[in-house]
């Protein structure tokens, strides 16, 4: 009965979030001819600069993802239906002619309206001396997704599962960042995250009173990231962790202690600290993102040794 | 020794796609006051439009992304080296100042530049009628990242993990999707994927000769979705895996069969008739976040009943 109940509690949350039905609040269409995750990313970033309105709703904003609007009727569909619900029209569309027909018919129903994909294009376009392809994705004839990255993808994303929380410790030396810090500093998510990027991961839980894995000193000690973190906002997040997985008694209260987690925490600064080449990173009040991209600068920056950071690839 | 060697192989992969040193090619620069993440997203949705002439390296682009960009000098220091490496100019910075200052350095050295995030920002701005905070998402003062969406995440990429490959199939009813296929049809990619996102996935492996776990047949069958895939692509990713994990002699050789793996996906294909609820989904030639943009489509189309199916969030 209890597992029911907090299953119940997780859709009403989800459903809070998600409601579309529910009356007020400016609407923003993002329309893709792929994914829509291009969109979706720029028009969130951006959502971020008003999140001081957002955050106590008064300006309040419903995003609606269009993906796969590949063809100009449904196109125009959505366009009419954005016109309708008063909402602004977000688009990527790899064909000119769409672009423009988006374009053209947003101006005749006086929908506001912004290309993401046009300028980019036509700035690398120009940049290249190359004219840009105009076809989606998903256009019959593309190449197909079964490239080199594809697979490193897959084998980063299996690895890195496969070594979570400590597990097969005689693997660490096949992983390309390892992720070291105590129950909760986000490294299981941290390693996900990184590993759709073609990184292998693998992470360390540091417990009080259990020794880390010998492998852990052995291994090449540029791959190690400390994490570290507040304890208040580690206390919290374990009593949240608390509340969602409805943890029974086993649980040892110690989890949730003040004492216990300055504690712990200590442990965990002591051991970097013997382990200077360790960078620690402080994960407090970061998103799984921003924690990434810090790693990710340090290990680019190890590795290529320029004055100037930068993470780099060749196409 | 067999494991350094295929170690040093993966090395010398990423190398190949990320050595900067190499002379040749078009430089883009990147640069965020933030991860990154969106500016990187932009440009490789464009790049996409120049795959025709990137494949053969007619047009080889080098893309170095310079993140948390956060005072003028760095980002002049960043600014000077494009001019010196002849290099195109590609930001998000959220601090009006900071991006009016780009934009003029730029201009002064000739070198070519886009502003990604202004549009969008000036855009929304305009619609909500609210004026843009102007702060980039590291500034002292903005709102952590202890939002609701930040433990659902972390939630979702958790229970994803110990449900990987078929593990604890009591716990499928608390999935919110739940991915069907056999071997190889990236569900574990794709659950991983989609945990990040915030929902909570399960995957069942499909084995000839073993059945299914009765609980599949018991749970909403609405949060099923079926995998398939082509058999001559299915053999050549299973082919790539062996060579790159390097499976030993006991990886049963019926794994490669062309016979086996048709037999195998009959089987598959059968199941999904016998369960017409579950949405069939071809991955062949899908890069991971195509398919995924597939399976949210169908979730929230079935979840909102609208005439154009749009995935929508309230924020
Ligand atoms: N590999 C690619 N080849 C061609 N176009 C792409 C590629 N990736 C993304 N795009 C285009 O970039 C825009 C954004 O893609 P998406 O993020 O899937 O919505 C869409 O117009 C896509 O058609
Ligand atoms: N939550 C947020 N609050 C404010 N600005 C943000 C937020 N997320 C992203 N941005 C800004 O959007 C741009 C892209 O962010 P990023 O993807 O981290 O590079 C940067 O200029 C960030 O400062
Ligand atoms: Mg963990
Ligand atoms: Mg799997």
């Amino acid at each position: 009965a209890k597992s029911d109940e907090s299953d119940r509690d997780d859709d009403r949350d989800r459903d809070e979030e998600e409601d579309d039905g529910r009356a007020g609040g400016k609407s923003v269409f993002m329309v893709s001819d792929g994914t829509g995750w291009t969109v979706d990313h720029s028009v969130h970033a951006a959502l971020g600069q008003f999140e001081h309105c957002l955050a106590d709703r008064g300006c309040a904003v419903n995003t609606h993802l269009f993906s796969e609007v590949n063809d100009i009727d449904r196109l125009m569909g959505v366009i009419h239906q954005a016109g309708a619900e008063g909402a602004i029209l977000v688009y990527t569309l790899a064909d000119p002619a769409m672009a423009e027909a988006a374009k053209r018919a947003c101006q005749m129903l006086a929908v506001p309206y912004l290309d993401i994909l046009g300028p980019i294009t036509d700035a690398l376009g120009s940049h290249l001396n190359v004219i840009p392809l105009g076809l989606p994705r998903g256009a019959p004839g593309r190449k197909s997704a079964l490239s080199k990255q594809y697979f490193k993808r897959i084998e980063a994303v299996d690895f890195t599962i496969k070594q979570d929380d400590g597990a097969l410790p005689q693997n660490l030396h096949k992983a390309d960042l390892v992720l070291v810090g105590v129950s909760r500093t986000s490294k299981t998510p941290l390693s996900t995250y990184l590993a759709q990027m073609g990184y292998k991961v693998a992470n360390v839980p540091l417990v009080l009173g259990i020794e880390a894995p010998k492998e852990l000193f052995q291994i090449d000690q540029d791959k190690i990231y400390g994490l570290t973190i507040d304890p208040t906002f580690l206390r919290s997040i374990r009593a949240a962790r608390y509340r969602h997985l409805g943890l029974g008694k086993e649980t040892k209260s110690s989890y949730f202690d003040m004492e216990h987690i300055r504690t712990e925490l200590q442990y965990s600064r002591e051991l970097f600290k013997k382990n200077p080449t360790w960078p620690v990173i402080e994960v407090t009040g970061k998103a799984i993102e921003e924690t990434a991209a810090v790693i990710l600068r340090i290990y680019h920056e190890r590795k290529n040794k320029y004055v100037i950071p930068r993470i780099s690839k060749r196409y």
